[in-house]
């Protein structure tokens, strides 16, 4: 790593913890994300012989892990013919190992945890982030405290009592973030996820993670046209953006395939459509991992470089979307479904065509979503 | 496939499907099962460019399948300070797609049943492999008939709806067993799981499934001196010693690591001491993964042939293992811990070495178990 660099106005920074993004661009209201600046990253598609498989691309190029990535890229011939795409594949993110793409921002950020010295690690968060920080944290000997609500589903609950993780219970999103603020600021904990108001990204440690979902597609020759991704903060969408960028201006992709931000109901659709990215954004739905009522530049920027969009997907099209999953083997969590709706509706519009290939991010397991489907 | 091989009297059969074993043995009144006997195996440990990873040393090259197998051996340094062995590995099955090692005989077994013509696939199992099954059933587009009790824990009840599956609820093991044998005798059903008395493995399609661990292992060059596997009626064990037995033939691993069956009361621990195996063994446990109280020659054979034993580990100390691999971030079902207890009870006795490498089978995620720890 040679530095970091503001996605805003591209200013650079020596390496370190900027929890609060870069002060120039918050200073104006506007507050932005940073990326790291890599030194010398590698000019073939091959795989490191130890620490990290694609190490080489991360901040981190070894330590903890517990074999989190290198999830399979399945094909899904029927559900291709049934939603009208010459070729349809999902990236099975739930067989992380706790069952969730956040395995990988865990591993990263758990590593910069321990190399600035933390003993506390910090998040907000209502499911998948928790158990696989607590998890991590247990292997890492650190304390892992989840900021999250008092309705956390059980299943989430009792992983987090399984791996010592402390919660500490919030009515409000906001509290919950401000709790972690003072987590950071008075205590020196390590915060995996934002607290800043308006919103960033979390940790770029932790956003760098997702870079490997680019490199892990590239090797598997698993190179759509679309990525369909469901979005909260666009953590997921913006490390796949970069890694793809990276791969792509190292020749070893041939294309820039379109990412699509699936949401539960209008957020980054009305920025897009000229709303400011700094507004509220209320709205209820059952699909939980992508909840809330904030927009980050991160996820702008990741949609408009790579010509994508945003699409809204509401919670009973999302349930439907993991009913035809599920009939592929496939039992995800209310979000992840969502991605089917956001296909058939992108092929309706006509944004994703009949000859394309279209990737689906299937985000988590499903079998600890608290929403019940009626048999 | 060149045909089947009885284990107990080496008679050989035409490749079909021999549900109750070997009639020869069967008549003796001492049952065995049938094992595969292959028309040529490869040289090299190569996997295969196309279908299942390890399909040359398989029943079935290729078919359906979720992306299970290829898992990892994990390092557990720490734990092995502990319990005072030189290397500890762990192959941790619960990285399979619907959480167990159960998702390699579902993907070979549903094969076979679509390969005959089935349309109704049945099984007796309290937990995982129901799961499996249904998961795999629904995929192949064959319905899942699942003889189990009536206390199934409330995650494999939803997991089971979900996919589709029936449920047909009994209050003895024996009662699942008939009923299967029904659905085979009567309605043309496919068994997965076994339903003669006295017991005999699983389908022989299924067993030899369990191969692809003992490649996996070579592959990785994850091979160790001792393999502590839990164990009910061993089709894990026996077709981990079958792939390892194949291996060393070929030449493709130096010398057989000895196979350790964990069970919860003793069952094969009688046996090896003298005990016909054809007893009933009576015994109360949690550990529902690896209850029962039968024997088969299968794994009576495996730990025989490799050097290996039983070892008897009750819940307390099998909930003490889960709670020693949670800390190395692995949450296991309430069996995989007893691995942890056998290990330290071979290491007490002298059984296993201070200078050696041992391997736990973790064959289940811990968070659908219904034991419950105090915290
Ligand atoms: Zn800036
Ligand atoms: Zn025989």
């Amino acid at each position: 790593m040679a530095g970091l660099r503001c996605m805003g106005c591209t200013r650079r920074y020596p390496l370190q913890d900027m929890p609060t993004g870069c002060p120039e661009c918050a200073g104006r209201g506007t507050p932005a994300s940073l990326e790291v600046v890599y030194g010398a990253l590698p000019k073939t598609l091959q795989p490191a012989s130890s620490g990290y498989r694609w190490g080489a691309w991360l901040p981190y190029t070894q330590g903890i892990s517990l074999a989190e990535g290198n999830t399979p890229c399945m094909d899904l011939p029927r559900l291709a013919r049934e939603l009208g795409v010459r070729q349809l594949s999902a990236k099975v993110e739930a067989m992380n190992p706790t069952g969730s793409h956040k395995d990988r921002m865990s591993a990263q950020g758990i590593n910069r945890a321990l190399d600035v010295g933390a003993r506390t690690v910090v998040l907000a968060s209502s499911g998948n982030a928790a158990v696989s920080a607590a998890v991590y944290c247990a292997v890492a000997g650190l304390r892992c405290e989840v900021a999250t609500y008092r309705q956390m589903p059980e299943p989430y609950v009792r992983a987090l009592s399984r791996f010592g993780a402390k919660r500490v219970l919030f009515d409000r999103s906001r509290d919950r973030w401000e709790h972690v603020r003072r987590q950071v600021e008075s205590e020196g904990a390590f915060a995996l996820t934002n607290y800043h108001v308006p919103a960033i990204g979390s940790s770029v440690f932790c956003v760098e993670a997702y870079r490997a979902v680019a490199l892990e597609c590239a090797a598997d020759a698993c190179l759509p046209d679309h990525i369909i991704v469901p979005t909260a903060r666009g953590d997921l969408l913006w490390g796949l953006h970069s890694g793809l960028r990276d791969l792509l201006a190292a020749g070893l992709i041939p294309h820039m395939p379109k990412l699509w931000a699936v949401e539960p109901f209008p957020r980054l659709s009305r920025v897009l459509a000229g709303a400011p990215l700094q507004s509220e954004f209320e709205g209820l739905t059952a699909q939980s991992s992508i909840a809330g009522s904030t927009v980050t530049l991160q996820q702008e920027l990741a949609v408009r470089q790579s010509g994508g969009g945003a699409v809204v997907v509401n919670d009973a099209e999302a349930a439907k979307g993991v009913s035809q999953l599920a009939a592929q083997g496939l039992w995800v969590e209310l979000c992840a479904g969502a991605g089917v709706g956001a296909l058939a509706s992108l092929r309706r519009q006509g944004d994703i065509a009949p000859s394309d290939h279209a990737l689906l991010l299937l985000t988590a397991r499903g079998d600890r979503d608290s929403f019940h489907v009626a048999q």
